[in-house]
């Protein structure tokens, strides 16, 4: 047995479950599971995630598109089918801080982030012997500020990679990178968005006294710390937890955040619009 | 427009959700939202929730129902319809501890919990100046021992209500009412079940020295405190909480749990498989 | 016995804890519990919440205070005692949204809200019957601009109440109110502050499909929305949440973190420095 | 400057605070934080915990022990001072899942968690490759069931530590064990105790349908997964999660009240009694 996935999006109207539904019985599917969303029942936005079964070689993914297509061209639809047997590659880009590093790692080769890693790339040669020792190559690419560095990034990830994690790293992406590179990208800031916005969250809050902190994972948009928000996590923090404890607290919740996220996008339960995201 | 909702479980089987939504669409249905669970892909259970909207007038819930039901033998599917405009008639059994009674009482009146409430009944009558004031009927059932009163609670019960809410009722039900009554019955019991069954959670947990507490609202099955479980409440306890802190955070548990619980049951969120609870 | 409760603050020196609790023996008081908080053990702050017990009649609050002027002259300290068994007089301002009114006066009226509450004012005079339902007197000052309501709106507060609380009181207080009537003023902001400081938190959460949301009770300081942060609750929210689901979760934050204030103050287990708080 | 920590418990008297806080001003100490608790403020049992920094050279913890013996004598206490310099040894034994074991080696090797770890012990080889990465001594003690196999961990574990940490070990130690080593044991429990002893918790959340799942760290008594509990940290579940998800959340939460209570154990915030525990 295969699983596919399909995820589709498109202005709401009648009969869409039903046509979606008779397709996969047509290819001989069974639905494993379903999620869907309406914005507003009455002229909104409709989205569906179907997880659904076939017989082994029956249908290859690019079957089921070709002859989905004029279904999705019927509702003016953006949709995609996915094959769960397919594994997706995520490179990493990590700066110096190392525990969303670790925890991935960890993760991965624990079978619990079912990934290809091409590669961990970073601005510290530290890194090196943490991710040589999982057999992944590491590529050093210093913080230099002028192009060559987003070009060397770019050679490294452009065919590489379906999809980037910046686990903590701290140089920014200009948007003429994000626009060759083209694919997702998932940051993990180290605060509420959309508050918190620059450096130094802990500082930010032992001034403000807040008794909350939060994390948030996120796509990268063209702005520095936007984009549609996937996860956040949050702790109660009190007036006895110092600089130190406002660190700490933030990484276990940036780990958090930035797992979950990464785990509901290689699932393929995130659909992104309006710069907002669904996560089913 | 009128919303209907569909509950419906069988042996899991290629084509359902195709069935179903194409039932949906001849009778000019649109689906609204769609909630399913499949306890195991191959030869598992299928559950499956869908809230559909149909143009006022066209069909009425037994129409539905009748045009429905070769589908349903065709499963050996449980299944019902429900019409969202149909207000449910819950009566509130309730003892000394009035929280979740005045919490209901007040999310009813605020329109955050859409129910008729024919009657509140309490062996204590100090809370009918508060049920009256609502211009709720207030019944005072003392607490004796022999069968008169199950006669009585079932003579106020039984065809004036869709569901019982136990409030803090602190009295058993029989079998033999149980039997009789034969309709939903919603519980908060002061601890997590399956744990905590007997009474005082609070100097249990004192003595065990837990560091969190819990309540569970659950239908009542048969057994006393048993049944399945709708939803649960946690809150973490420490050294410094005495027995005052212990009761005042169970009750706000207890209070979140039961509404919740109460809340997903008037919207047909639940549906209930080998003692436990689906809450979609 | 009577209870006593010191609350303490300087800069950090040594020999301040050795002063108090030998000062405390020698009025033959048992300490009970105490808390402390140093900002820093070089050169930082010292705070400290001490409460105890004296045998009834020894005593009086005005004694403590007159003997222990000395010592807080020789620390250059901030310092005050209170006497646990004099109970707090509370005046409420609320405008239309009544869920943190009808939750406060419930509380108060199960002894788990230890203030007296001199009166409920509001610019709604819809609230009428449920305060004067408990006994307690209820002024209707509408919100007119003019310099009028907050002369009336001081005339009732200012000799009957030890504090305020704003329970959902949209109408601005004027810095000059403020400085009038120059006791502590608690007030729940419907966001997390710093941040979400506008009005209409829910449309704003939606439009940026936050994860999480919260609320924050706060002391007012001139400025709307700010001041000195003293708790705040948060509750995951998603893609499914509604306006109006936003809306409910928020005002249950709200509930909780106002209640959670006001139950901390009437303690004294608040200490304000730097715009911030300590919660002992 | 050198810090130290009083641990002290007795019954409550007045003047306990008093000859505490003025044995360290006069050893020349400024209290950095004192936390306290009462049982009972009427002939309940009284607990303090303080922390102070003396200067560096001024007294060794042994001056400190000796000068305060009559203290303790004439408050029939059980107390103990501790040097926050020197660092504890850990001995960690563990079975086959690695997740507490990965957390804990990474938490030590960034310096969040301040132990000396003398060696992980196994019965299972298959950690020597991670343990020995971090050039922290492996012995591989395999699993047999006579006295061998105990004779074996405590002549590792006997001198070389000063307390163990069983994160995830199977076996169980015998109560002739737990007398010859005669120091604190750390267990990790998948499940809230007092539920939840026996073995496959998964299995059982699944069976029973609760919505809330946790786990807990104890100290080892005689009992197996019994003994005083230190941390507890719980997980909302649903019907959707799976064996695995549950799984898979479980161990997060092990990570997380295993880490948590290591941590208060070596800032010696502990304090046992009844069978139960303060954690300041």
């Amino acid at each position: 047995m295969r699983t596919f996935i399909l995820l589709f999006g498109c202005q709401d109207k009648k009969g869409i479950v039903a046509k979606i539904s008779d397709f996969i019985l047509k290819h001989g599917g069974n639905i494993v599971t379903a999620d869907q969303h309406s914005t507003d029942p009455q002229g909104g936005l409709f989205f569906i995630r179907v997880e659904f079964v076939l017989d082994e070689g029956q249908y290859a993914k690019k079957d089921l598109i070709s002859s989905f297509s004029p279904i999705g061209k019927e509702f003016g639809a953006d949709w995609n089918f996915y094959d769960k047997s397919e594994t997706l590659r995520m490179g990493i880009f990590v700066s110096e801080p190392d525990h969303c590093l670790v925890d991935l790692l960890y993760l991965w080769s624990a079978g619990e982030l079912r990934v290809k890693i091409p590669f961990v790339l970073s601005n510290f040669e530290k890194h090196r012997k943490l991710v040589t020792g999982y057999n992944i190559p590491f590529y050093y690419v210093p913080a230099d500020k002028n192009k060559r560095r987003e070009a060397e990034l770019l050679s490294y990830a452009l065919d590489s990679t379906d999809f980037l994690v910046l686990a903590r790293y701290m140089l920014v992406l200009s948007p003429d990178f994000l626009k060759k590179y083209n694919k997702d990208i998932i940051n993990i800031h180290h605060g509420f968005l959309p508050f918190f916005k620059g450096a130094d969250p802990a500082a930010r809050a032992l001034k403000e006294g807040v008794k909350v902190i939060g994390a948030t994972a996120h796509f990268v948009s063209n702005e520095l710390d936007e984009g549609p928000i996937i996860a956040q996590e949050v702790q109660n923090v009190s007036h006895k937890d110092n600089r130190q404890d406002l660190i700490r607290k933030g990484k276990n919740l940036e780990k958090k955040a930035l797992a979950g996220a990464i785990s509901s996008y290689i699932d393929y339960r995130i659909i992104k619009y309006e710069n907002k995201t669904i996560v089913f």
